[in-house]
């Protein structure tokens, strides 16, 4: 396509979302919840359409060379779709916080006000080459009245077209209107940078992501952000820690799932603890096959350990690698991940109440554990009951989103009169 | 200065101020009250100090033929130096929202979370020339918990860097840090620019001033924002509307100030009750010399208005200046205020209570009103006791923005050894 077309196709879908806000804002909960419902029908219903789109994305990938892991994100078979249409229903299971009041106020003047939640409006979701986020996302976006406008990625394009095309579908059989869902079918570069300057149509944008895809919304985008996603998780085991209990929260938060924002990337050891158990902390973890990077303080205590550099504390690994590094005390400990924490999960293993209070409270990130692995920085692990996505900026939400975080507020004020003097 | 000179600054200071962060984060509510009326009594003690820095900036601004009402907004003298004082003391005495537990809830496993009320960080306040704001910014970004990089006009720069001066000896005899206060004192508009790209170091930017600065922030800064300001509001005085009470609110919220933000731009008027009572509308307003300028239906009914243009219904005029349009009814005022709305304060005028909810419950804004002047849009108004701004955006904060709006929030998870399975 043209630039021009891109742009055209990018203006004419955000405005067709918004013109649908008024519609939406009408819905009540029961009519966005059968709205939902009739979408995760039509997936279950259409599987088959979805799943020959999926592997025209899937061969398409194969030819280009990519990746067997990035294939399997890729892959829809019945299993998965039935995985997503029920995430669909567990999203009609949730209280709508749209209409919720939040707060009332009486004025001496007389007058009424009340602050409640409404819909962001329109949002913008950019993301890869996972055909479930499309869903997913529309799902939670839909239940809280907003519209969106979705840009996945080029890999993933003839199933997110045919997944789209299902839901809209779906959608023009209930009272929701069909436009509030719409697709960028330009898999152009240049219809990211056309979303990202989409002032006064879109409300904001949410990526989802690797690094350098978040890095460019953030650093090109004149649309508010909801940043999500780096994590350099620390767990420091303090000199009183329990020696089983820190090796399995620290196993855990290294290997159960490497790949994750909410793994751990260093392990940081009060030097007392070591001289004492680093051995019984680490071995699981080499056994693991996990690349052990550390001080010379760990090379010296545990020999398999390779050098670490100051680029390795500051790398998200998200693989089975890990920086080790022995500290003098809290303090030490706090000035580490001061320095190369990215404020998203960190982790205090302690028997020593002053400690893990201390660490509780000057720690800045979005989830601050004492005794319990980094791994559940999680929207479902939370209890929210869904997520679409993890923030770790600091406006409007923090840490795990669920559907509250995809809500604004407005005041309505109730007056007989009243007049400002 | 050089343009590395210009970043260099600009950078140093951030980072003193982020240094500062910890020691904030450690200040009691009383000791952050402390420096609060530390920094009062200093302002008032050192204030002849202060008013002769602001007469160079005065007469700066004289020889360079600034306007008078210009010139009057920078001029600090006693009463004035006691009002921004006074306004410090005020700050003392509002609930500190930081370390506030907004939800607290237990989960299956064991693991105990709560969400609490913590500072922002580092907020970047982008403003224009008037001295006042440099006190009250610094006063309620300092209350609760954050450090604050202040980047005021250049016409103001002689008043600003004597005031921050006098606040920073203030902290220097309490516990605050006095680098948790940074002023910017290169006056050149590559210092802003360098600020808005500052990720990492300063967490949120929130600009104050005119349309042009707002956009110049909104679309350069990489760093997020809280967009305030813009203000084109709407009065719609329905067909059942008391003309008394129309005539009074209409009235107050074009003439009482029309300089600000929350000052309606436009009248909106049913055809059936312009029939009767446009007269009583709009002769107040032509009598206080409010130009008016209308649609032709209107200049039929009330022949002293000028035409207006679709660009006069896109104008936030802050004057005194009004557009005045006859509707069909309520779906085609929504629909004007729908296009040329910027979603801050919209009225309903009106006896008929469907109509007045479903007013309140369509209209896109930080605040609707049924029955009251749009001049309420204001955080003492409000009963927050204070304002930072009045947010036009949707995320994080909307409306009029008091103290919470200066913060974030964490989770701190307790837990006895959970992992994830």
């Amino acid at each position: 396509m043209t630039q021009q077309t891109t742009i055209h196709e990018v203006k004419a879908k955000a405005q067709a979302a918004r013109a649908a806000l008024p519609a939406m804002n009408r819905l009540t909960t029961a009519q966005k919840n059968v709205a939902l419902l009739a979408m995760a029908d039509a997936l279950v219903r259409e599987q088959d359409a979805i799943i020959a789109a999926n592997k025209e994305d899937l061969e398409r990938g194969k030819v280009s060379g990519t990746s067997a892991s990035l294939l399997d994100r890729l892959k829809l078979d019945e299993n998965r779709i039935a995985g997503i249409a029920e995430g669909l229903r567990q999203i009609v299971e949730l209280p709508d916080p749209v209409g919720e009041v939040l707060e009332t106020f009486e004025r001496p003047n007389g007058l009424h006000i009340e602050q409640v939640r409404v819909p962001l409006g329109v949002i913008g979701m950019i993301y890869e080459a996972r055909p479930n986020v499309t869903v997913d996302a529309a799902g939670l976006c839909l239940k809280t009245g907003n519209a969106i406008v979705l840009r996945g990625g080029s890999a993933a394009i003839e199933s997110n077209r045919r997944i789209v095309d299902v839901l809209r579908r779906a959608l023009a059989g209930t009272d929701m209107p069909p436009d509030a869902l719409q697709l960028i079918e330009d898999s152009d570069r240049r219809s990211v940078d056309a979303m990202l300057k989409l002032n006064g149509l879109l409300d904001v944008i949410i990526p989802r992501g690797g690094a350098s895809l978040i890095r460019n919304v953030v650093e090109n985008a004149t649309v508010p952000v909801i940043e999500t996603g780096a994590g350099i998780c620390h767990t420091f085991v303090d000199e009183s820690a329990d020696p089983e209990m820190a090796a399995r929260i620290a196993f855990n938060a290294k290997v159960q799932r490497p790949s994750v924002c909410n793994a751990m990337e260093t392990l940081l050891v009060h030097r007392n603890f070591a001289a004492k158990h680093l051995e019984r902390l680490l071995q699981p973890l080499a056994e693991a096959n996990v690349e052990l990077r550390g001080c010379e303080e760990t090379r010296r205590l545990f020999p398999a350990v390779r050098p670490a550099t100051e680029d390795d504390y500051a790398t998200e690994y998200n693989d089975y690698i890990l920086n080790v590094r022995i500290v003098g005390g809290l303090d030490e400990a706090l000035a580490h991940i001061g320095k190369f924490g990215t404020r998203h999960s960190e982790c205090i293993v302690t028997e020593d109440h002053r400690n893990a209070e201390r660490f509780l409270q000057e720690v800045d990130a979005a989830a601050v554990y004492h005794n319990a692995s980094t791994r559940f920085t999680d929207g479902f692990e939370f209890g929210f009951g869904a997520e679409i996505g993890i923030s770790t900026q600091k406006l409007h939400a923090r840490g795990p989103m669920g559907l509250p975080a995809l809500t604004s507020t407005k005041y309505r004020i109730r007056g007989n009169g009243q007049i400002r003097g």
